[in-house]
């Protein structure tokens, strides 16, 4: 404690640091950053930024990068990215930006990223569900998996899904997003024994509209998978990140 | 109509056959039947036998018998079939009985089927599928169209809905019945040309089970179909029948 | 393969032609364009506007324009049409534009529409279902379909309906659009034999509005009919378009 | 208060009747009668017989007679009937039973029913409805109303509407019963100016079954009426009868 | 018909008027208005102005009082109020204009009111129940019903739902527009013997919200009443009128 | 955990109650019961009858009596209540049976059951509504509280309910048990201004029926309230337990 | 009477406190004002400034202040706040502001805020559900309650929640406020004895997003609890409000 | 294909032997059993007894030892049971069978249990939970993973689910089952890094019932999880299956 005190009075630790070290977490204006979330759970805290304001989510992520080298943003909009770009070159002149559709994920110089040797595959069935499969990716790279991706398979045209089987079956796990009726999940696992996440997307208008009928097809799906919420990018990742460590430290403990 | 009263008294018309052809249909203890619907509306009415008593049921059926030449029945409970078959025995001994599942068509030997050129396919996900699809079969059946049966090529073991493509663009119009996720119209209306008709079925436990997912996804489907109420098997039937009539005119008329 | 690459180097093919002819399909920075779905499913894709840019309106439209020589739009805002129209001009200047509502049929000088003998009837309650109407309609003619339109003949005046019952008789399907409880399908389908396909439209306010009891009312109807979802003008469309093909070849065979 | 327990202490005034009087209700084992609603609501009281056992049933009549000189009944059990007229037979051996499906009404020789002179059309789209349709017909008849039904009119047979038109003209308000899709009542009120009360009826399998669709297609009709709850005939025939009493009642004071 | 064409051909017949004299409707650019419907089902056609352009409500409303001599308009936004008053001021500038919340009537000199000895009560649970409750009166208003009009009289502050039992009471017929948990017209119609509209207003967020569990409350009173859809005055409105207008002939015919 | 040990060794002390000392629950065949639930959370865990077999009953309540000296069960039927009393009766012949409708309170002899000064009301609608709050009022009853029950004052007979009003102001809490539209606690709630616990009771057929129109209602009540689940009448009791032994204890401190 | 008036005349007294004093409510342009709500049901009336222009906001803080001496507003738009500080500041420019989030407590100096010695736990799961705390809080306050506001201690992290389980026992009523899953009460509630209401808050995404999964949690926890509706912070302050206030007078009854 | 002829000639091999061996399934009366399933899925197709007859599950059962030498049956009733251990005690005469609730898994002494290195984690909340849990652990013993058993752990009781925190973390994938409002996957989930599987059960009454809140709490959850449908055991088993089968192949490849 001495210690963490010293180290903020001659500045070689911001007070964030240290309260991030002494509780875990920081409380700004902007709200809370859980910056021991990723040590507990495995899966860092994601900042959504969707309903706050462009100084909110630069607050947060200035907090995330002073504490955990590195931010990891969801479900932003085009002024907030502009916001948070112009800031962060001033505030981390250095980090480096990943950005996929509306998620990105920003590093400092000081994080190594890790690496994990198993595989991610993450599908998707048409267009309209590539961003929410970014927001999936990139959890998934921030933890350093490897990513296999395979997109616009829906299956309406089926032959383009089953030329890519051989791709599914190489994958540790699967993440399958999907929109309107939601079968594309269905089909591939009923191909390949890889463990599928289904990930229903927010498509298609009229009754069952919003990704309400993907949902219900991938929970009454009639082979074997687990689901997450609609949209739920960002749970759908760090769910194919957990299942991705594990394989990963079966091959290290094994080794 | 003074002929009609003349072969009333003689006894070479039932009262009910008079009053089906003076006023389209005839009321009884069990209720009305609508004896003029097959030439309105180009399909009979049906008595669903669900939630009537077995007397009822042999009284509409016999009412049909005696004004139409042939009975439709579907929803039979075994006590239902049991009474109906003793009792047509005796008023109707020469009539034949064909079964479905829970359905049955019963013929007086005066009734001529009709036969129509047309091919409607009739294709199941699973085992549990089979009697709704049969309800719809038999209402194709009285109609005489030439009928497809494809079972059990539901999409857990894509291969087998594969190896049958060519038999469903043979068809004038398909019929696929499915429950739980209901993802095989979807896939079969993404192959071929063919005009399908979705017929989601009752199956499946938890949410969006009793057949819930399958009608959502029937309505979402990425591909182009049209869809009948869940369970709806006569429905079903009865617009894939004004499809092939249609059809089987066109034959005709250009002949 | 090679003549493929020859044509595209000697510039009589473009790069999407050629990537159409080997994979089906093309991609761009909107997104993928289904250039065989045609010829597999009978129906094209259609390019749905709704939560695209203009430019990637204007993308597609191009991509499909020169991969199938037409292109097929709906749910378009102003604001897109104008884009549409004056982007195509300068790159397609010898295409025709065909507007119904918000939907958009447009063709170069180099596609011939087909002719189909049969016809579709399409039949509206109301002012407010006539943009879905309409929307169908686009699919039917962009089909060669022969088309009899029929609006406003809703049930609050009964008479305007039965009025109009030999036309309907006289189609070889019909697609009938309503909003509200949607009642008009079902008593259309009471008086004709034709197949009828129920289009339920998203008016009315308060319980069971935006199309939701219309749609319940068409599942539940008393008489013979199929249903697609809220709003789907474009299945509708291409429901009825691959029945009347069937029946069209079914008089091209006999002949 | 002092006449009423010498009354009691008499014998020419019972327990019950006495308490009625002071409270203007009566508790017994079966639970409280409500011995002044009609005085209060100008509807009495009905005793819901669903889920009470066959003892209180006749409890609650006995209850009911003894106050008011007549007990209402609704869904009642064969079993519920046979118990109430065995023991109605010993208690009130002068009551009258008047049955429509399972409904009673029973009424002791002093009950002098009142005449109204407004009449109350009540009209039913199939068999399937009857029973609900007579629930609110009882409570019409209990009230004195003149009664005009019409049964059997459902639009799957239109002409059969249509040829009533005038009778549902004549009517000071109609009560009509549908289930499945509930046109009827829509296409009656689109005819006709006289008030139109929907009764949505629990019939239809699937979605939007079980008189779902019926009552959104009520609550969305085109066309001007109000509606009640599902299966709700007592309510529709309280309600219709009291506009038929405001009615009558101004052609009295109009005397 | 040679007369009508004369009156056109001289002027002193607008071919609105005409088609309306002969179609029984008018369609223009803006849809169709149907002149005939208050002769047919005794409620004018009101024009919904929601959804529409102000230059269409402006064509709507100059077709009303062309062909009927005046236009009722409901859900009017204050940019199409301001159109309005300003085109009619020119078109029919010596029609006088009613507004009540966003409801508006306009009427033309030539139109006489007509007046009806019954009396129509309005009563509302609180400020935000107006707008609702003022679209109802202004239709009855048009059709000349006596109002009598209480507000503010919710169950929270029961005394002043008491004081007002007696107006209640006096009233032919009752609408009660209420939101949240819409227990006003329960109370009320447990007080008095007047038939008693319950109109649902879609106030109250979170669960059962927007005006649900107002029309459930009504639905499932434990009085009897009947109800209307959520918002929907001009239903309530008319449905009162369709009421008063039999007890007023009522009174007439037994002068 | 000598001193246990050695007092089930000399057989002062059942296993059961040394497990429920040492781990604070106690595990058998039929399940487990939390014994040390009541010290936690301030209310005892019941035994919810519904689902279980006599004998799981039994058993449980036995468990319960031994290591808590009572057994609070809820949702018995008739046929769990004779196996308990028979049960009951020979292992523990000198407890106690206190049976409210379907609920039971039983206590041996060395139970001393508390007193609390504090007044809990226990208000009523109707006689459907009785067997929950019944079920209310043990748990209540179990912690000493004072009851004031009072029953059938729902709002059909307004007069009744505003007859209470002083005893409704003078409870620390007041539960009130409605069904059908719910509207009872929006009134009392109005009327004093004690705590309301909102009780919604399973009652009704059609839309909203099974209590889902009561919960609606008491969400969005225009007073202050807070409601429990539907039929949830141990939960009611509880709360107003946990509220009663708070008033009480600040009585006590304070003294 | 004569007094008021007196008062009135010679300006002592506003007309807005007059009717205030005579019929408990103010009726202004802007809606009524019911300023005998608190002393009827112990809660002030708030102001709700959703979907209230500005000058309506302004209108009834003014009128609350005027007769109440103080005003209670919930979910004020920043226009709405700007609009309230500037012209209560002419018109009330000794009144104090107290805001939190959006909502707010004006008072004038006549007001002494009550004291109550018993103490309201506020707890929040996370930064997005202090909003609603808030405006809980801020009831709370106006009454004079001691309140403890423990933030962000939401299960992600359950160390946090548990480190804070003294504080928890401690109050003699808890607000537990959650969204997403609405975990938190369920937890808290099984820690202590302490009354709990669940507050949940409309975040989350998807299904069951919305507030609608914390409800459905809140509802079905497995202890006892009870809840109000989705983001009803001002009912949650008032329950709890209305439980401190009982057992304060406890306390002081006692003394 | 001849060798199969041969061995079925020379009865070496059944024919169900050989269908499955040809065809992947084997038809008969009782439906199809999919022998291929596990080999394509890596999990055996399950018999679902529920609705079907005794004999049916029999002779499914008897395929599917015929043809994979063991059976896995899941929702089997008491009468199901024993019909299956008379019928199979007599065709497989040296089968073993093991059961646990309602599920049961039976093997000839051919087959040879694999041996996974992986564990699955398998908690309950409460005694209701452990039939379905029972189901998930039967699928996973069939694949012979290592299995670590938690029960009776809910939220209600914090303590005992803190004291297991360090087993949840030595499994490799977890599995947790609970009913009412869920809590427990979302608190594990927040204390450890092992992939969590939600898995609702269908226990608690009233709204949000039979396990929709609790499916709701899972897809709303503030950590990370996927989840199956409500009582989905087999489908929980089978994908912690798929899971712990990839870390067991990643442990033996890296070997």
């Amino acid at each position: 404690m001495r210690e963490l005190l010293d180290a903020v009075a001659d500045g070689s630790l911001s007070p964030a640091e240290a309260e991030a070290e002494l509780k875990g977490y920081v409380t700004g204006d902007a709200g809370r950053f859980d910056a021991a979330r990723e040590h507990r759970r495995g899966i860092p805290e994601a900042i959504l930024a969707e309903g706050k304001s462009p100084e909110q989510v630069v607050e947060l992520a200035e907090t995330a990068l002073e504490t955990t080298d590195r931010a990891l943003l969801t479900r932003l909009s085009d002024r907030q990215i502009a916001s948070l770009e112009s800031a962060i070159g001033e505030s981390f002149p250095d980090a480096t930006v990943e950005r996929r559709s509306d998620a990105a994920l920003i590093e400092t110089p000081d994080r190594e990223r890790p690496s994990l040797s198993a595989t991610i595959g993450i599908v998707t069935a048409g267009t309209v569900d590539q961003a929410v499969a970014d927001e999936a990716e990139l959890v998934c790279r921030d933890a350093g998996a490897t990513i296999d991706r395979v997109d616009d398979v829906g299956v309406a045209a089926l032959d383009r899904t089953l030329d890519q089987a051989d791709r599914f079956r190489e994958a540790d796990v699967l993440i399958v997003a999907a929109g309107r009726e939601g079968a594309l999940p269905t089909v591939i696992a009923g191909l390949v024994d890889t463990p599928v996440i289904g990930l229903p997307v927010s498509s298609g208008y009229g009754y069952g509209g919003d990704g309400e009928a993907a949902l219900y097809g991938m929970l009454q799906s009639c082979t074997v998978m687990s689901a997450v919420n609609v949209d739920a990018g960002f749970v759908a990742g760090g769910q194919a990140t957990l299942i991705a460590r594990t394989v990963d430290s079966a091959r290290d403990r094994s080794d």
